[in-house]
This record gives structure tokens, sequence and C-alpha cells, in this order.
């Protein structure tokens, strides 16, 4: 796949096919996270990657709006040594997906907020901060439900802002450049 | 490029030519920043392009770190509207240097400790969270010089840690899955 077209076209997608993913496939997404840059190089991360049904249901339950874990074919959990490395912990989750994407993987992170069930499924040890998960699969070509997307629509508006709306030059007052 | 090639070739690289770097291009890789997925699809970024010299050194004075900035064609200030936004700050900035490294742009993540004098610089109003910027520039074949090549390995082994020490399957405990 084109690179500039794999990420403009990366959409998180919670909606995945029976179809497994190879470990040789796994093994090629973790190998862009381990990859990416990070502050001095420090390479905050750590990897738990699940494929167990059973763990990823009791994931799933771990999260407000982490229903979509329990259908993923995969979750990676991302951990991190410090707080002050989510953003490093973000560059390295868009790593992963993107290069998910490019083997026509898609991809949702999903935000585990029962911490301490979440250490237990994974037997993690109290020091890793738990960064994200991401949800793998292929993606179902059904796509969401009407109604989801509906809704989806109304509460968070799927689409992107325009680029105008974000874009300063030199300075925050210049919107034109 | 190929965009797995793309993502797992991209170093943070600090050295620039002087050539500049054409608004089409700039465009094209804030619509990568732009079209990042974030939390319920807040979008919570802003993007403030400074392409004046003066801007650049002005704001390569305010990381410890952060003298590339002078160095570089284009900086991309990254703003967010919380501090909780740092992971999706980090997705989206990595979009931004992977749809740079795409068009053989380099880049590099510049952390500006100096939070009131950015805001000076920029014109910025007090609410945007800083969450990180990014040099920009074709990077230089000259690269970096020896004695910096050297003092980068001993300070931050500028290699990446190897996968089997990051990576668990299903549970923290099973390195071999």
């Amino acid at each position: 796949m084109d690179a500039y077209q794999c990420i403009v076209t990366k959409r998180d997608v919670r909606r995945y096919t029976e179809t497994a993913i190879d470990r040789a496939a796994l093994i090629q997404i973790l190998e862009a996270g381990r990859s990416s840059g990070s502050a001095r190089n420090r390479q905050p991360w750590q990897f738990v990657v699940v494929t167990d049904p059973s763990l990823l249901a009791r994931l799933a339950r771990c999260g407000r709006f982490a229903t979509h874990l329990a259908r993923a074919r995969a979750g990676i959990v991302l951990t991190v040594d410090t707080p002050r490395a989510l953003f490093d912990a973000g560059r390295c989750a868009q790593n992963l997906m993107l290069a998910a994407w490019s083997l026509g993987i898609a991809s949702c992170p999903v935000t585990l907020q029962d911490d301490a069930e979440v250490r237990r499924v994974l037997g993690l040890p109290p020091e890793p901060v738990l960064a994200n998960a991401i949800a793998l699969g292929y993606p179902d070509p059904r796509g969401r439900g009407r109604l989801e997307r509906l809704a989806l629509a109304v509460v968070a508006h799927r689409g992107r802002k325009p680029l105008e709306t974000l874009v300063h030059w030199n300075r925050h007052d210049d919107r034109a450049g």
C-alpha cells in the first residue's frame, strides 16, 4: 500500500471478521511499534499481545467503550514505564495501527478504565503504566449497523474538522498564512 | 513509498538541508495530521505552522534539546485542548511525521519547556496545551558529525530494543507465546 494513502485512509474500525491474524502478521505489526521514535530514544513501551478469546472477553469488560475488544482477533495492551510517556505511547500506537492497516488489518484503540482488573487478567505487575489497548481484526465489510452509525454521527460527528479550522501560520492569529 | 517501509524506516532526524518545504507539501502533511483518529473523534488538536526563520530561532531557545528547530525549514507546534489528550497528540504527531517521510521530508519532535515564551512567540492564548513541536526539513545527507553520533550512541543507545524484550503473549509472564 502507498504510505500516504495508508495514513489518510486509516479509520478506527470496531467490527471484524472471524479471520484470525497469523503470527507472522502480528510480529510485523509489533516490529513497527518497536521501531517507533521516542524522547531520548527511551523506548518506554512493552506490548502484551492477547489472542486468547476468553482473555479478550474479560478485557472488554474493563472499559466503558471496550466491547469491540471481545470481537477482536487480537489485542495489544500497550504499557509504558512512566505516565509522562503517553505522547510517545501515542506515536508507537499509531505505528502499530498503520502497520496493521498496511496489511489490511483494521484497528481501534481501547481505553481500559478498570486498571486493577486488567492487571489481574494479564498478570501485570504494579509498575507498568497502562497507556491503551488496541483491538485488531480484518475489517467486517458489513461495517457498522445503520443505528450504530447514526448514533455515532450524532454523538461524535464522525467526519474530520476542516483543515482551515485547525491551522495557524507562524502566529496563532494568522489563519491564512 | 511503501507504507510498511515508510513506518519502519522513519528516524528522528535533526539535520536538514537548506531546501525549503513548499506549501503544497506542508498542506499534505497537515492533512495527514487532520485525518488522525482520536478518542471519541474529538480531534483535540490545533497546528501552528512556523516557517519564519526568526520565529524558529526564538522557539529553538525555548527547549533544552531544541537547537535543531533553528535549523529546520518548518516547525509544527501541536496544541491540544486538554492534557488528557497527549496520547492522541502522539498519534497525530506520528501521522504528520510519517506523511512527511513519505514525501522524503525528515522530522524530529521537540519538547519546548519554556511554555510562557512559546506563547509569546506564537501569540498563543492561555487555553491550548502545548503537546509538542515537530521540526521538519529535507534530511542532510552528511547526517550527524562523528562526535555527535558517538555521544548519542553512548547517551541514548541509538538502536532499538530487541522485540523479545518488549513482547508478552496473553499474560505478562509469557515471553514465548
